[in-house]
């Protein structure tokens, strides 16, 4: 993969991908790592190399003063014990009949991404050669098939969205995919796994999102090793469950299985932004060790039922937040847009102002489903304590019990698109579908700040 | 106090408050304890009696089979070591001229009332003799002036009832108080508590708010240890802030004192449910040992500062929680109905769908101060990552840092209403004020998830 014109230096050496090197550049710059195949066709012909920390380097072949293979007892480990940042490379696409079938779906983001080291740009990379290019892991892992069916930044996402992701989805299972990655931005991801968990609540095999907190120009760049846990997912996971499998801690350890109603980006920037609220995570992904440690009882086993998908939601839903003195007028101003739902993020354990409970009142009885979800995150929502939570339970607002904000939003859209009327989706709302409502919490669900 | 008819019980066997007394009720019930004053003036004789737990319950005295006086070594322990639940009493309301002088305001909330043990309603208690009578530990530790200013469910507070209680606490602190304590319902507490830290930038003692997340009926009710908290820091901590004083884990053993910028109520029920956020709490407060341990440094030392109070904030101020599909008519409604400031509660780093750009672009033309939070909670703004946030930072949209999104909110209403201009209000959006910006997070202001 290195033999065009520009790389006689390598060929010259009898070097290739799959080589540990060491290089030394003009500026001085020692660098060693294994070989990896190019990323792009460059004009300026680069290399890139996999360091120990298992981040990928670009250098400039002009750049380079002197290369040399090294031999190394640690070089090329894979599968064996410890947790070697070298993983073994595959150089092409074959088929691997033993191996799992799974298709990576790509939607945009960064993890969607490749950097052209030359240029510096992130362009879109999505064909099967080159996912395997970028992060040859997970060719050991499962046969992969890869298709972009949009390139959006998830702030642009929307419901209309989650339909053609969703359909796409059912394709490739109906046609016997051991499991389907969604590679996604990670601003709404959250949400779109929430959509989906509804969408396909009678699956077979696991449907994971995937996404990077950090570009991969970034040293940093968490997009590899959250593709190599979603690949393990996706391939092996006992569960058909839908997923959002990101980084578990801030190093690179081992990432986190969460559950598509209960994940939340809980930070702007951290590799190990998305966590379950309200429950534990599914599982735990080790992607040296290609193991998955299950955490809590799957909702359905792998290949115990058939495909069964209703991928429709509502678009008059909307989420709002409550805070002091909000005025009323902006409910008034939904119901008279035709809105269908509103979930209102209450306070506490449920509550809005006085000033609303009218408008509310007028809402519910132009048939729009009112459901009461709390901004505190955690905790469950309990309209019966005080007085502002039993005059709104009389008035028809449904309590959102501990479902997400998010979630419910999801749901209420979900719920509305798929129901015949009011008060069958008023039931559904208050019943556990797919683990958005958790009846019992443990004490330790709660995270614990450092002071 | 309990010398009234129907008490002969007690007065017959020289029991008098302050002594450890056995009960043995007719259904079995034998309870040991320190008899307290009586709460209320009740048709049905009952005496209250302070558990070693710490909590109180109350007996009738016709329910009584026998009560006795019973010695213990570690009976009323007082200030001395260890962590004693039983403290000692006083009995009426004195002053006692070496001790500071600390008003109580009360606004409503569970925590401004107490039960009628004979009837099991929640009422308003708010003269000094009621808090004294309800947790006598304060009279120890200041002189106490009670005043309620209102009494409403804090869901129901809005930006006029903010100057209302600002007024009054500026009245107390110009007569010389040497801290006020705001007794508030714990829903909104931290925006009011928002409120007045930018309302108070030059303040010469503390001004603390206090709430409980459980009310007195329930045994495992906090607000006695968080009065007794709030007083600790309103008549001794050395910072003249702004702060919100509340459990700072779920058993009694601390308070935490937390900025008011900073604060957010993270669970609906938790008793350690408020927590500082990208920051650490200013300081924990013991209660039994009655010692504040200052955490980080204080904006201000007490007496350092006159006051110099700017008591007024604008009302057309929303805060809009953006979602995957999002119409910007919201904001085009909003703009149209003379709003003076949205903050946006926007996703990951700083975005909104694309849909947004022209509504928001148009709010700004019309003068509306447009600022981006994130709702990851966690984390910092940075819109100059994609192109989603260079978008709408060329539009004029102000990036919030890492400002909750309720302080941004909170902030812009003051802002608004205190500068003459647009321009002068952006600045200050941006600039810390109050400690409500925070340059550095260190790596444990995240918390840490137990899975």
């Amino acid at each position: 993969m290195y033999s065009e014109p520009g790389y006689e230096l390598l060929t010259s050496k009898g070097i290739k991908v799959g080589d540990r090197v060491r290089i030394r550049r003009k500026d001085g710059l020692v660098v060693e790592g294994i070989l990896l195949p190019r990323y792009s066709i460059s004009r300026r012909p680069t290399i890139v190399v996999k360091l120990d920390s298992g981040y990928n380097i670009g250098i400039h072949i002009d750049s380079i003063v002197d290369i040399n293979v090294v031999k190394r007892e640690e070089a090329s480990l894979g599968e064996e014990a410890g947790s070697p940042a070298v993983m073994p490379l595959i150089e092409e696409t074959e088929v691997f009949p033993e191996r799992p079938f799974v298709v990576i779906i790509g939607t945009g983001g960064t993890i969607a991404s490749k950097i052209e080291y030359e240029t510096g740009a992130v362009k879109p990379a999505f064909s099967s050669e080159e996912i395997l290019e970028a992060v040859p892991e997970v060719g050991y892992i499962a046969n992969i098939h890869a298709e972009s069916v949009m390139n959006i930044l998830s702030e642009n996402m929307k419901p209309e969205y989650w339909e053609q992701i969703g359909r796409v989805v059912a394709k490739y299972i109906s046609e016997g995919a051991d499991g389907v990655i969604i590679a996604h931005g990670t601003d709404t991801m959250g949400y779109t796994a929430a959509a989906l968990s509804f969408a396909f609540q009678k699956l077979p095999v696991p449907i994971v999102f995937v996404g990077s907190q950090r570009s991969s120009d970034r040293p940093s760049s968490d997009s590899a090793l959250n593709l190599v846990g979603a690949t393990l997912v996706a391939a092996r996971a006992p569960f058909a469950e839908v997923v959002v499998v990101m980084h578990g801690e801030p190093s690179d350890s081992y990432m986190l299985a969460h559950r598509g109603t209960r994940v939340r980006k809980m930070h702007t920037s951290r590799r190990d932004a998305f966590q379950t609220i309200n429950d534990i995570p599914l599982a735990r992904v080790y992607p040296f060790e290609k193991k998955i440690e299950l955490l809590k009882k799957p909702l359905r086993k792998r290949r115990e039922e058939e495909l069964d998908a209703k991928i429709k939601f509502e678009k008059k839903v909307a989420l709002i937040k409550f805070y002091p003195g909000m005025e009323p007028e902006i409910i008034d101003f939904l119901v008279d847009r035709g809105y269908k739902g509103i979930v209102i993020e209450g306070t506490g354990l449920g509550h809005v102002g006085d000033q609303l409970i009218d408008s509310l009142e007028r809402a519910i009885e132009n048939d729009v489903v009112v459901v009461m979800t709390s901004q505190t995150i955690f905790g469950r929502i309990n309209m019966n304590v005080y007085s502002t939570g039993r005059k709104l339970l009389s008035i028809g607002v449904i309590p959102g019990d501990d479902m997400l904000s998010e979630t419910a939003f999801v749901k209420l859209s979900w719920v509305l698109a798929n129901t015949e009327n009011r008060e069958e989706a008023k039931k559904l709302m208050q019943r556990n579908l797919v683990g958005e409502i958790n009846r019992r919490h443990t004490y330790t669900v709660y995270p614990r700040w450092i002071h």
